[in-house]
């Protein structure tokens, strides 16, 4: 039978395989953690609301009864094209017949790699659990704090990046600021707490249309969150963050001759650039500005006719525009990517892949939200209501979607966040 | 006000800070982590089946409501009696009025530091975190081995001491191998997994008694536990673990010069041996064999009418026995030093502490457990059933219970262990 070797266990890979099931293939799927995250509900464990156990399943229960499939915990060193091989940690490789590259993205910091350190992203659970431990830490560190001007700074909190990431981490924030810690400390005033949204582009959530950006907005002020669009951040330091304005004409004088202005801020997210994985260099194919392959309309990649991209790796055109990095773009590709496999195997000729978009959302705090769904535009509580809807149907497992009901129907009732817990290494923090 | 500093955010310094409600005293709590852990539960979080969100909540949290408790962030480095102050990290020093010394036990490695690395203790949420990480990588491994030997070695498991971390351990330990993993691995069989449990006195529950120590024994058993009783650990190294039986005449003469016999694990757990924080040195009295305070009745250390102990640092004896480190006692000598505080604060005198026993539980597994209640002697479902109950009824907050019952009911159904998660530095495992 012919193998099949899936890389990645996101999105685009999960549904690769699960296209495979009862299919005459072997499949073997590779990923360097033993989980499949729920991407769009990873700001959640960021901000304590729910645990890494909520959003998160082993790729293995979640594949337990395809009997066709193998999968092996592994870390991908390279891809070798030539000999039709993966090559893996600790010297191994594994030989495929039909390879489906699903390894999504990485934090971009546009060159800036040692900007890193001190402003953690958000792909992964560990990273989520990185966000959650600087960000409690800095609320710790303040409430013992005596000198005014630090413990301001470490109630500084700027996230940057004004995408849906970026626009979820500061309503959260927000909230467990205003109300989840409100009872909690003695001497500072969590409310007091400032959280700062940098933009560089004119509109947060660019890719909504405009009254939901300005719907989305004005629900993050409402929060007390400061949006600042139109802000390039063109440092970040031990103390916090440079930006500027975007536009020249408005940079005031005041700022200094390199006309940047300064925020002191313990606590710096980024939620600002992503980049494919950077292994699809191994592929040795011209790849595009952020390092994704771009794919002929099969999803095969070009001069490769074993090889497919499905997700945030593979840059594809459709009605004129580049599919965005969304869970949905990514499974269907991943699927698409499977059902091209079986019908090389078949002989038969592989078809072009087609999109359908049901649409996208966003949440801003507890009871707000903005989506774009089937064409419709709503915002508000009704949009809320649609979101938890869609989240808990749409997560990996009944058990799931039963805990993170009643966990967020806690929360929406108290206003408290439960997993608010310092673990991992404190001295990092 | 009489400032009342408490060392230790555990079982005994909650029910001192709680002791002191509404009390003419000020309370400052200092703890190294921001949270309380409900310590009879870890090893649910150290076998995949709670997250650490379900058993630990933010102390401050807890004590939100108590307006005259101050809740910080700290590690204490030192106490200075003479001085009347705590020296905690950054330089920083508190003073105190009364001080009450709550800080527990860490892992003792019987002058064998060395053994830490190679099999991690279990006594706090990232030791649960650890185990778990070692546990699930050692199954992903062996999934990975081709070689027979070394996948026999990395499918062996050996607990270290059959206390009731120990005996719960290797119970669940078996239960996932045998049940949790069963369709999720394609070229192992994870139900083949050797779990070892040794124990260097003739019994395993030695604080049991006896018909109760055999039920535990044949239900561990049962679930295809290898209970080796008598068996002295005298060397835990890169391979594995060497023990010899305690009894000099019944060692065989094939296990060479030093009579040791050799068992190849990947995993080894550490449920042996306890010794008081290193914190109580810094008080300049005697300590016992293991480290411990030993207190006045009134659970004031001698020579220190203003410092007070509380549980598993405290050593005391109580009708001709030593109090042993449950959490019980740890609860009502917390509750009575604040009450003595009261007393001297008062000018009245101070009362010795008598320990109400309302018993001691384990379990063995889904469905059995083994519980000495008032006097009661109970094994089997019912005595698990109830050991639920009480460890519910117990939890902190109405939403961890309500959300551990749920986490249970749904895995006695399934048999299933949702939290199967690989997170933190994979290097290390």
């Amino acid at each position: 039978m012919p193998h099949v070797v899936i890389v990645g266990g996101g999105f685009g890979g999960l549904d690769a395989a699960r296209a495979l099931a009862g299919a005459p293939v072997r499949v073997t799927l590779l990923d360097r953690h033993n989980h499949h995250v729920f991407q769009p509900l990873l700001y959640q464990v960021a901000t304590a609301s729910l645990s890494p156990g909520d959003i998160a399943s082993p790729i293995r229960w979640i594949l337990r009864r395809q009997r066709n499939v193998e999968v092996l915990l592994a870390t991908v060193r390279s891809l070798d094209p030539a000999n039709k091989r993966v090559v893996i940690d600790g010297d191994d490789a594994i030989a495929y017949d039909y390879l489906i590259v699903a390894t999504g993205a990485a934090h971009s910091y546009f060159g800036h790699d040692e900007w890193a350190a001190r402003a953690p992203g958000l792909k992964t659970l560990d990273d989520a659990l990185v966000m959650r431990r600087r960000m409690l830490i800095a609320f710790e560190a303040a409430e013992r704090e005596t000198d005014p001007a630090k413990q301001k700074r470490l109630l500084t909190f700027v996230i940057i990046g004004g995408g849906p990431t970026g626009v979820e981490l500061a309503g959260a924030l927000a909230e467990i600021a205003r109300q989840s810690l409100r009872q909690d400390f003695r001497r500072i005033h969590p409310e007091s707490a400032r959280i700062v949204l940098l933009e560089g582009s004119p509109h947060v959530l660019a890719n909504f249309h405009d009254p939901l950006r300005e719907a989305a907005r004005r629900a993050l002020e409402r929060l007390g969150v400061e949006v600042r669009t139109d802000s390039i951040v063109t440092q970040v330091d031990a103390d916090g963050v440079l930006w500027r304005p975007a536009d020249p004409a408005r940079r005031p004088a005041s700022a200094g001759p390199d006309r940047a202005q300064r925020i002191s801020a313990e606590t710096v997210l980024w939620a600002a650039g992503v980049a494919a994985s950077p292994i699809a260099k191994s592929l040795g194919v011209p790849l595009d500005r952020v390092g994704r392959v771009p794919a002929e309309p099969t999803l095969a990649v070009p001069g490769h006719p074993d090889i497919f991209v499905a997700g945030d790796i593979c840059a594809l055109q459709h009605d004129g525009a580049w599919l965005p990095g969304v869970a949905q773009v990514a499974m269907q590709e991943g699927a698409h990517a499977a059902r091209n496999i079986l019908r090389a195997i078949d002989g038969t000729p592989l078809e072009p892949f087609r999109y359908r978009d049901y649409g996208i959302m966003a949440t801003i705090g507890r009871g707000s939200a903005v989506g774009e769904i089937c064409g419709l535009k709503i915002s508000g509580f009704f949009a809320w209501l649609f979101w938890i809807f869609l989240h808990i149907f749409w997560l990996i497992g009944f058990r799931n979607r039963f805990v993170v009901m009643t966990e967020w129907a806690w929360a929406y009732v108290t206003a408290q966040r439960r997993v608010r817990l310092i673990t991992g290494d404190r001295a990092e923090g």
